[in-house]
């Protein structure tokens, strides 16, 4: 398949391309739709064939037997991250979300301080608001046009009321690839003020070359405190599959979460169990080499674009497809720089704002769309900004 | 399409035939699966076809534009049902045990009673005591061969710490369509003990000509303290999509549940919404009609061959494709009727006490298979039991 391939997304049921004019007013007939964490790409073949071959079956009943798809995680996560995970560690929530809202739910209680390092993904403060606890919004320091985290400041942030962290490794948006050594600054944060760390990695597969994920668990010492979530939908392109990895290895942590999820009835859907067992595969994990050169691409492409364009700097990224751009270098305000993007050149974007302190000055673009889109793109960013060339 | 067809699901990721060896000792290779209940028939073409498009597509990504799923629902509960739905009393969750969780982690606390008319669908008193929350059995009159109501005997069983009471209506197992007179009965009940009223209703397309389903929406004055479930999963045989909708009228009930799917980050899976917008539908409707017809005719030969053998008696069903045998009158201890019925009938059927008080006697069959293993399952039923002929 060729990543460059066009696939007309509208009217598919697609949140990204069929709700942009509806939310941001950019036209659903030229708008380019950046927002939306998905890809505009078919998934592996792999994938695609597996859903044939069960729709060629024609009965969709309950789902049972699922030790190919537990294999297939524990395949994926020893040969591409050379974290050995057991059986009974894995957990199947209904997409990430709701992982991080089910750890939220097994592991805090109301009123409780939940630590994010903003700017973040704005899913996590929804559901740890949603859930009557506190979001406690520790800013990081941009610093050379990169994150970096600021644990004296944080320390001296911490109240006592707080009882977890949710990390996004690697860091969306802004696309950090976390050091080994900041890891392990962030693992001893969460002993000194006794949080619970859940790792979220669901970008981990997309990493840019000369750029090394770790994974939390690989990290000494923090096991007993540490829940992993891992998915094939970031990855994959799946994110309609609804279906997420949440990996424990800690008895305790797991005993609680396995209430929780018993108590809520929670149990995966065929479809997403389906796909994840073809796509953590060897033919999956070629499609992912292949998914990242093509991404490293778009990213040279969109960042020197937009780059060139005085004011504005899109932050170099080691990870995710996810593009930040800050807008502050124009002097204008939110409002104007918004209305150029989505008014003038028609595009679709995050706002800045939703992520978390830190975010005011920014918008966020996703680049996994084929590259003549990316061009596209590009082009009426320099038009809409002409005027500061 | 024939619902004669023989579709073998042995190596499927299906529950029902795959795990059958493991859990009852009924060997793979000649056993019959007559436990889990789903259907062993492809659902209509119209949703085939919707999954094809979807495959064709190729792209799986975020869902968007819930609007036609909404209507399609809407639709069916009015041309189906004579019940009127508004858009915004829809909540869609992972299927009806999950919906039937989240109800109790909404609407009651840890400790309270929760009220089953038993033998009841055993996966209620799972995620009720999952939960923390305590079950209530109040068991059921067999009266001429069928179920009945006894609330003389249930209100002096309560004792107030009772917060809900969860109906199966149709009911599962036994298949009773409850008349509007008991349906009030039950509302009467419900106000009586200051009880949450969540009526399942998952079997509400499955009801035999001369039986008549009313919703409980329909009877007046309960909506102040009634929780709606309805599916696609069991009239159209979609189990592994995972999909169920919890209806909600009162704006002061719908606000309290909207609260926890939102604490619980709990959005849907595309191909539940794709199935059941294709299900819900003329198509589909014709297709449940021709099913009816088709499992009226099973359970007559069913019935018939059972009830022909001296000691068996099979619940006359209204509803479901759920068998409910009684094998009291043979005198035989339970592992005795049931080795006879795994052992050497070679029949994976559910046991009766799961179901809760009321059900020692009984085994559950599934009867919604092609007839030819009807045919087959009556024919060693007789030969297992040919000692009491």
């Amino acid at each position: 398949m060729s990543f460059d391939e066009i696939i007309d997304r509208r009217g598919t049921h697609c949140a990204k391309w069929d709700k942009m004019e509806a939310i941001y007013g950019v036209p659903a007939d030229d708008g380019i739709a950046m927002w939306v964490a998905d890809m505009d790409f078919k998934p592996p073949q792999v994938v695609r064939d597996a859903m044939q071959a069960q729709v060629d079956h024609g009965i969709f009943g309950y789902f049972g037997d699922d030790s190919k798809y537990i294999a297939a995680i524990q395949w994926w996560m020893q040969n591409r991250h050379g974290w050995t995970v057991e059986a009974d560690w894995i957990f199947t929530t209904h997409g990430l979300v709701n992982g991080t809202a089910m750890c939220v739910d097994a592991f805090t209680a109301p009123g409780d301080g939940v630590v994010l390092f903003t700017p973040v993904y704005h899913a996590f403060a929804k559901v740890i608001n949603a859930a009557g606890r506190k979001v406690v919004e520790c800013e990081m320091v941009y610093n050379n046009g990169r994150y970096e985290m600021d644990f004296d400041s944080w320390d001296a942030q911490m109240t006592g009321s707080e009882t977890m962290l949710v990390l996004c490794s690697p860091h969306n948006p802004g696309g950090r690839v976390w050091t080994k050594g900041e890891l392990e600054q962030v693992a001893a944060f969460a002993k000194r003020h006794d949080l619970i760390l859940v790792s979220d990695e669901i970008h981990h597969d997309l990493v840019m070359p000369g750029n090394t994920h770790t994974p939390m668990a690989k990290i000494d010492g923090i096991t007993d405190r540490l829940i992993m979530m891992t998915a094939t939908t970031k990855t994959f392109n799946l994110a309609g599959g609804h279906s997420g990895n949440v990996i424990i290895e800690d008895p305790d942590l797991r005993a609680k979460f396995a209430a929780r999820m018993n108590a809520l009835g929670s149990s995966p859907n065929s479809f997403g169990l389906i796909m994840a067992t073809a796509a953590y595969s060897p033919e999956g994990a070629a499609w992912v080499d292949d998914l990242v050169a093509y991404l490293d691409g778009n990213r040279k492409l969109f960042d020197a674009a937009v780059n060139a364009i005085p004011g504005l700097a899109s932050m170099d990224l080691q990870s995710t497809y996810l593009a930040w751009v800050d807008f502050d270098g124009t002097g204008m305000r939110r409002e104007e720089f918004t209305k150029r993007v989505e008014g003038d050149a028609r595009i679709a974007v995050n706002h800045g704002p939703t992520f978390g302190k830190g975010g005011e000055s920014f918008l966020r673009f996703n680049i996994a769309t084929p590259r003549a889109r990316i061009e596209e793109a590009c082009n009426r960013l320099a038009e809409a900004f002409k005027d500061l060339q």
